[in-house]
This record gives C-alpha cells, structure tokens and sequence, in this order.
C-alpha cells in the first residue's frame, strides 16, 4: 500500500486559494444537502504540559473522502525552541478504504479556515462594504484576510487590531501588502491601517473578522452598528469568546455546524446564556451557499457566521494538495 | 518536521511478541492506576459500500505517547482485488505534540490483540489449564494463539473450530505447527485439531478463545463446565455476540474498558439485559494484573475477559514498532 506524505513547505508550494475556496464552498453546500457526516470532536488538555489537542474527523460523500485530523498546541514548546503547533492530517478513499495520503495540518487549516470565513463574508456582508475590521493580528490573521479580499475585492480599508497588543497590529499591518502581493492579490486600491480604539473604528466598519484568543468579549453590542457583519472564527473550544452575547439576540446567526457552534464555538456562550436556541438560529452557511436559506435580510441586518471548523474542510482541501503535488511531482510516496 | 513511515512488511520485520506482550501488560496496568486516558471511539458505517470504519484514540500518561488509529474494513474491495482491512496509526508525543510515526495498522493490531488475549488467559484461567478451545480461524485467530502460548507454554492441546466452515478450521490446523515455529515458539509438545462438535469439546476445555464476526452467541451456557475461562476478542462492535449472555450471570467477568465492553463488547448484550450490571463486573484486567483486584477465586470459577480493543494499546506497540526499526536502520524517514 503506498500513500502520499506531505510537508508544510510542500503543500505552501501547491496550495492555491481560489482552489481551496471552491473546496470548501462545495463542501458547505454537500452539507446542506445532507452529504456530510461531521464524526464527534475529541479535545484533551494535558495538564503537566498545559497543553491541549483535539481530533477532528469526518466524511465527504460527494467527495468519497472520510479521515481525521489532530491538532497539538504545546505552547511551552516555544521555551524548547519547537513549534507549539503541529499537527497531522489523514485522508482516505471513501470508495475502499485505502489512505490517500498523510500531511502536515496547519497550513491546511490556515487555508480552509481563512476560505470558511471569507465565505461567511461573502454571503452574510453587504455587497457594497468596504470596511474590514481584522480583529487579531497573530500567524492565521493573514490567511482570514486573503482569502476574504479575493472573495470581497471591493473591500478598500482594512484595519487590524490586537486586542492584547498594538504593536502586533502595526507589525502585520507593516508588511501585509507585500504578503498578499506575493500570492497575487491584488492591494493597489487598498489602504492597511493599524487601530486601537474599538469603539471608534466599529463605527464605520461593515465586516468585522475575529480570530483571536480570547476568552471574554473583545466587542461589546453597544458598539456596533446595523449593517454589520461578523465572521466569527478564533472561538473552536469551550470558554473561547470574542463577541458580546448579546449581539446574538437581534442578529441574523448562521453556524459552520449548530451542534459544534452550540457546544464549543462563538455561540456557546449566547447558547448556554439562553439568548439564542438552536431554532432562532437561521441555519448553516451551506444552506445560504446554496440557496436553501436566505442570509441578510436588509443593509440593516446583523449578521454572523460562527466557523467552529470542520475536518470536511481539511480533507478536501488536504485531497486538493496531494492531487496538485502528484501533478506537480512533489510529495514523498511512501509504503506503508 | 520529519517523522519515520513504517509498511506493513517493515513492522512484521521488526516487532517481537514478548516486547508487544510487555507493553500492552504496562497499558493495563498504568489504566488501572488512571494514568491513561481512553477517549471516545467513533464508528462510521458506509451504507452504499457496505463497510465500515472506526477511529480509537487515547493517551499513555506514563510513556508521554498519544494519538489514534483509523480502521477501514470495506469487504467489497475483494472483487476489486485489495485487501479489505486497511488502517493507519499516528503516534505522537506528548510532551511537545510532535508526531513521532504514521504507520500500517492493521499487523500492531493484530499482535496487540493477542497480546490482550493471552494476558487475559494468563491472568483468569486456571494455572493447569492444558486445553485451549480458539473459537475462530481466520486471519486474527492465529495471533490469539501465539500470544497465549507464549504465556502459557502448558497448554498442550489446541483445538480449533470455525462455527461457519470446518474447512477453516482444518486449513488453519494444518500449518499452525509451522508458523508458531517460524516465530519461535515451541510447539513439540502440542497437538492442534480441527473440531466441529461445540458442546462436546466444550466438556474438556480449559480455556476459550473467540475471535469471530459472530453476530449471535456461538457457545450456550449449558454446554460449559465450571473452571473454564473465555478471552472474548471478536465482539468489538454494536450487535457482536459469541458467547450467551447466561454465561456471565454467575461468571467473574472482567473488561479492557468497562465503558466500552459495555457499549459495544461482548458484555454490551447482557449488560442491556440486565444480567449484568458495572457493579457486578468484577474490574478491568489492568486491576488483575497490577494485584489492585483478585481474578480468579477458585478451580470453579467461570472467568470472562473481554476485550474490545484500545488505541492505547497500538500506541505502546507503534512505539516499540518504531524503536525497533530505528534500531534496525529500517521505515523511512520523511518531512512533514
């Protein structure tokens, strides 16, 4: 039996974004179509290490596609001078079993996850928006905001604030044209500003991107205005939250998954606190990718979408990268 | 990042009996003392293919090892001409995370399965045990077999019956004598013979195995002398049954994992019966072997072992698997 392994570097070489994008919007819609099955999520905290690792798994019908993917953060590792990040992913045929290939995680992760969210942006914000606010300027903070301009070229002003540190949002801002430049994005029209004043710049924001860490609101509903969207992305694990609840009680929400939004993601909190139930929220992304509901309502809608994060998005986005590496002749063919 | 891909031919090449049977022995053990974490397994059923997968995973707190095993079983690919059963372990470590191995699952499963067997065998059967009834005669069967007579070098008889086809049972007898010496195991002293007559070989056994698909109980109650202990290996899934519930209602029955033996073991039937309860289960074998529990009280006792399989137990095998081939120059190291 042979399968394929791939490196990050190998897959960074392959991996193209429109690819990815077009990946996990047919998966989302396979889902709403009932053509998914989302297997349950394990999560582990080692205690001695402060650590934690959580397994995803799952299987894409259309795709005959099933597999898994663990997640490591050992965030002590930095002191052991390792990556606290690593991670594996697994992708097998559906049509027999066999395994297709194993793979570094995370830049998988950091492509589908950055695809998903521009996703939520296209479908959920208004068209004519302009204003992305990135709230989070750590190493996914790039990958959200790519794909979501080549989702969203109309966005001209993007702003990035770090909750916890300024300086980050001016570093990631610094460099960020040349970045998106280098995977042919265009940036000639767009301005990058760092900010810190949250109230301030949420009063003419129309999309606003969370992937941070944080475990108590960054946002509060005070602050925001109609007509906002929110991609709600850093909240994948219990007691992570980025946004005020009570932004939920009016808004229009929509989930990558309910069961896993209401259990771990951005909804948790509003869920547990009763201010949303799984009936008040209007659905998944797949069902407005594909029509089955509607998204925004009216310019003055709040919208939000809560990406929790699926191991459907890594295996299609994973079976994306061993094809281009196969076409290309890179990759490892191993016997196992 | 590099991590070693092992084959299936590479791990036969390296992996020794003894060493499985010691680790799997420190698995139970550590169990019993909480320093292992069993996470919840998943099990998928492809409808369409008529197959089925499932995902273990857990964590070895005393050899800082965790990860998961993915197993295929898709029957229909023999009229594709490709093994049925096909699965991948990853192994990694847990102090920092870093994925230590990927490799072919399906030999670590077989070894360590007998290990559990044979552990089982030595811990609960009587100590002058001579005949062995293996219930079973297909490709697992003779793993059980040389696990346990590597634990128990007194058994002199060994008789083997499939309850589907007596010419399994005569094929598998037929070279038995000689795959057990290819891999050292003495075998002078034995007899191996191929029966069909179940309640009256049953008169004289010592010790059972079953290591079938059996989906409905293959031994009654009445046909089983006191004295006799069973390792129960197939039932490893919902509805798998080989021995009549009855036999547990006055048997000293004890589990791999209580949970799961009871979700989906052999003691899942009688447990949803009633017969027996996680009270009237005497413990998990890791409380047997480590002394915290007594097995077996007397020359009369029914015994019962049932094992359903943990990934903790391929964890501890990959590892030696992979120092072994580490030693040896053998596995191939590639980036990830």
């Amino acid at each position: 039996m042979k399968i394929i392994a791939l490196s990050q570097s190998e897959i960074k070489k392959v991996l193209e974004f429109d690819k990815v994008i077009e990946g996990v919007k047919s998966v989302y819609i396979q889902k709403s179509d009932g053509k998914t099955s989302v297997w349950p999520s394990i999560e582990y905290h080692f205690d001695e290490e402060k650590a934690v690792m959580d397994i995803r798994s799952g299987y894409v019908m259309g795709e005959k596609l099933h597999g898994a993917k663990i997640l490591n953060n050992f965030p002590l590792n930095k002191d052991l001078g390792i990556p606290s990040f690593s991670g594996l992913l697994l992708v097998f045929d559906s049509k027999t079993g066999v395994p297709l290939g194993v793979m570094d995680a995370s830049f998988v992760t950091s492509m589908r996850t950055g695809a998903a969210a521009a996703l939520g942006v296209k479908a959920l914000a208004r068209k004519n928006s302009k204003n992305l606010l990135l709230a989070g300027a750590g190493r996914q903070a790039f990958y959200m905001l790519a794909a979501t301009l080549i989702e969203m070229p109309q966005i001209e002003n993007i702003r990035v604030i770090d909750p916890i540190d300024y300086e980050n949002a001016v570093k990631f801002t610094g460099d960020i044209a040349g970045r998106l430049k280098d995977i042919n994005i265009e940036v000639n029209d767009k301005v990058f500003i760092p900010v810190n004043d949250m109230p301030a710049v949420l009063q003419d924001t129309d999309v606003v991107i969370t992937i941070t860490r944080a475990t108590s609101p960054i946002i509060k509903k005070e602050w925001v205005k109609p007509g906002t969207h929110f991609s709600c992305i850093g909240a994948d694990m219990i007691g992570k939250e980025e946004i005020d609840p009570e932004i939920f009680r009016n808004a229009r929400s929509f989930a990558d998954d309910i069961k896993q939004c209401t259990s771990f993601g951005e909804m948790e909190i509003p869920y547990k606190m009763g201010i949303i139930t799984k009936e008040s929220i209007i659905g998944e992304l797949g069902e407005v990718l594909s029509g089955k509901k509607e998204g925004r309502l009216s310019d003055d809608n709040i919208t939000v979408f809560d990406a929790t994060g699926l191991a459907l998005l890594d295996l299609v986005t994973g079976k994306v990268a061993i094809d281009l590496a196969k076409e290309k002749g890179l990759g490892n063919i191993v016997e196992i």
